[in-house]
């Protein structure tokens, strides 16, 4: 891939640029405490909430719902996860639930994310292109420091990943043809739906997606990819920048 | 206005950040001089470029024209404006009006707005509310080194300012109440329409937006805005950042 033809860089965020397991643990151990549950289990239930978080969106995939921002899916979830833990959502004090799911919004880059996007955005556009809501993406990019170029992702183009008006829709905003951008994903399902759009593809492991004893979702890349690097340091150096 | 209840700041961006007549004009005079017309009206042909700016808008506004992003209405406008400068675009080599047309991307920001954005960053979500286009705002940010924490505006909410949609939108995107955001604009018209939705407002006076000799859109303000200050820095201090 010559790095002179891509105009801009588009990059998932959970999981790819963010640690939402680690994350969202880490606000649900003292709820788990405050309602009599064992803080060990928070692992646990950031993977029960994440596990909800495909099928909530295939919902409007299908057009069986409206679009619906994924705050709302999120918090929807949140209330079956509580379940699942024995907590009953109806005793948790108003606002509590709504606080918990802000977690999302709090999840922490990988070391070598803003020190890459740093250097890749003196040579291109770099934005996210995120299942995420605007204000949860915004949120998370503002408390790490992330010098986005734009906001892009679902709720802009109103379609959720990997639907390929997702990545198409997008690229019209950019006024780029699909071939002038790369998609840097950890998953290899989001990087198949960008190139059958004709985006460049860039595959990142992220081998502690799921915590340091879980499974990454793609731990090598199984399918053919424009680039493979380990980081995005890794990235802005393969990339000139 | 307590700097405490805002948490996001919207910008105008035509006029108000940036001096779009001197930077049009210094791509049009080349221009003009390669046509045999007189490099002195390149201001006049900013001037009548930016007079078919609203009307064309008006279209997409009254239901008359699906939304159209502007670098697609100011291509369009452009042809009317060589007519009206005696130029045939017939006679301009293929390509070459496509490329004068991108002189929309790389206005430069007054002197004060890239030191006050970067103070205002600090303590608020700072993204622009343009009529122009994604592409066109992301250009002239990145080249001027604009710091926001999103690209907002018409053609993400799809609808033109003054229309309500256009503001109540945006407040959505963000998931604040209108009165949570405050917008910062030279004209205004723009505040009144923000103001109806709920928007806190901030007039910012640009004398010399039409040029040293023209009169300002708004010379100084004759509603009753929420704030006014003289430049982005003075509200950077108003606010505390």
């Amino acid at each position: 891939m010559g790095a002179m033809t891509i105009r801009a860089l588009l990059f998932d965020v959970f999981g790819t640029l963010v640690d939402w397991r680690r994350g969202v643990a880490r606000e649900a151990a003292p709820f788990l405490v405050r309602f009599g549950r064992d803080p060990d289990d928070a692992g646990a239930f950031a993977d029960a909430w994440r596990r909800r978080y495909s099928p909530a969106m295939e919902a409007v995939r299908s057009g069986r719902r409206p679009f619906t921002k994924l705050d709302v899916l999120q918090r929807e979830n949140l209330d079956d996860v509580l379940g699942e833990f024995g907590i009953d959502p109806a005793a948790v004090p108003a606002g509590g639930l709504d606080a918990l799911n802000l977690c999302w919004h709090r999840l922490d880059p990988w070391p070598d994310v803003l020190p890459g996007l740093l250097r890749l955005k003196t040579r291109f556009i770099i934005a996210p292109l995120s299942n995420g809501n605007v204000s949860l993406v915004i949120d998370l990019s503002k408390r790490a420091g992330l010098p986005w170029d734009a906001i892009l992702g679902a709720e802009v183009v109103r379609a959720y990943k990997p639907m390929p008006e997702a990545y198409l829709r997008t690229a019209a905003l950019l006024d780029m043809r699909p071939s002038e951008i790369c998609l840097v994903a950890a998953h290899e399902s989001d990087l198949a739906a960008a190139r059958a759009c004709g985006l460049r593809t860039c595959f990142v492991p992220r081998p502690e997606e799921h915590g340091p004893a879980g499974l990454a979702t793609d731990p090598g890349p199984a399918g053919e990819w424009d680039l493979v690097v380990p980081d995005c340091q890794a990235l802005a150096t393969r990339l000139g920048a």
